[in-house]
């Protein structure tokens, strides 16, 4: 693919940052990176992003430690990624579809009750029923009560860092499942210790 | 729409942040949106993101200024966003489609000279020949001498922020003429004044 790899159609991968807005934001992210146990999955950081890609569930628990690590400082630090699954492409990071599914972090991330807020949207690829696909996840949250509002262009979601990331691996893990070898991508800006008023 | 407010089908919006990595980081925003001419967008702000709508040139013009007078400070700054156009739903800020496409802050930002990487993904939804629409509009950014690499769910572009921001306005609208009333997304984390070796 000319400019655009991505993965085998099971894999799952995101790819994100962690923004700490302090001026200690190196130490903050290095911090965390060294309390999240990502043994379980395939990771690659570069000068912009950093890509974790493996089994759904510890792209999920790696991305959601290092957030909260990150988070627990005080600090107002914002996540932003996108996860995606089914993308056609490459095959890179196969070998850690075998491990199993007993996540190294989740222990660690339930000690921590991190408020946040977060807008997200879920874009299933080369699919005519695509905004149906959206309205059904959103009950998801909904259902979780995480889910706050509409607005444009994406939901919003409120709760703890534990919570909120529940809704957007089911929301996602189910987005995926709704058509065969479904190319499902969603974005999401998770944001902690924010100054500013909660629009909620 | 349930969880998710759009647009009418020829507005154009972007949900976006820009990320100061610096302990003065509401500073930094507010003496950049002070740079800004906004009046010719819808600009909604809350705890999580901006949303401006409107023409795409002032969609464009609006969240580049934003991005470039953060990042002429000289600090860490992140810009991350999603572009959106054709999303089926709801009609306010159509009042804004009738501005003339003279860009308010195009002058002020061509005096800045801000290198940036990017990392930028384009999702041409309800599309069965999304991948080509995909790969077409990264010819765009090679023909513009920004197009770096791809990486996994992603492409990379390199150059000026000035030079980024166009190569980004020319796929996304390009990339929009490709189907009748297409819905397209696409995101954009755009970083200058990062610590990290760059990866290109
Ligand atoms: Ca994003």
């Amino acid at each position: 693919m000319n400019g655009l790899s991505c993965g085998t159609s099971n894999i799952v991968g995101v790819r994100f940052a962690v923004y700490p807005m302090a001026d200690n934001f190196v130490e903050i992210i290095k911090g965390a990176l060294k309390e999240v146990d990502t043994s379980k999955v395939w990771v690659q950081t570069d000068d912009i992003t950093t890509c974790v890609r493996g089994r759904s569930e510890h792209v999920f628990d790696v991305a959601k430690a290092v957030f909260i690590q990150a988070a627990k400082t005080g600090t107002h630090v914002v996540f932003n990624g996108t996860f995606s699954v089914g993308c056609p492409g490459d095959s890179e990071g196969d070998t850690y579809m075998s491990e199993d599914d007993i996540r190294l972090n989740e222990e660690a991330s339930r000690q921590e009750s991190v408020e946040a807020a977060t807008h997200f949207a879920l874009y299933p690829m080369d699919n005519p029923d695509y905004m149906q696909v959206i309205a059904d996840q959103v009950k998801t949250a909904e259902k979780h009560g995480t889910f706050t509002k509409g607005v444009h262009y994406a939901s919003r979601l409120d709760g703890t860092a534990n919570e909120i990331f529940a809704s957007l691996e089911e929301m996602f893990v189910d987005a995926s499942k709704t058509k065969e070898r479904a190319h499902v991508t969603m974005t999401a800006t998770i944001s902690a210790n924010s100054p500013s008023t909660k629009d909620n």
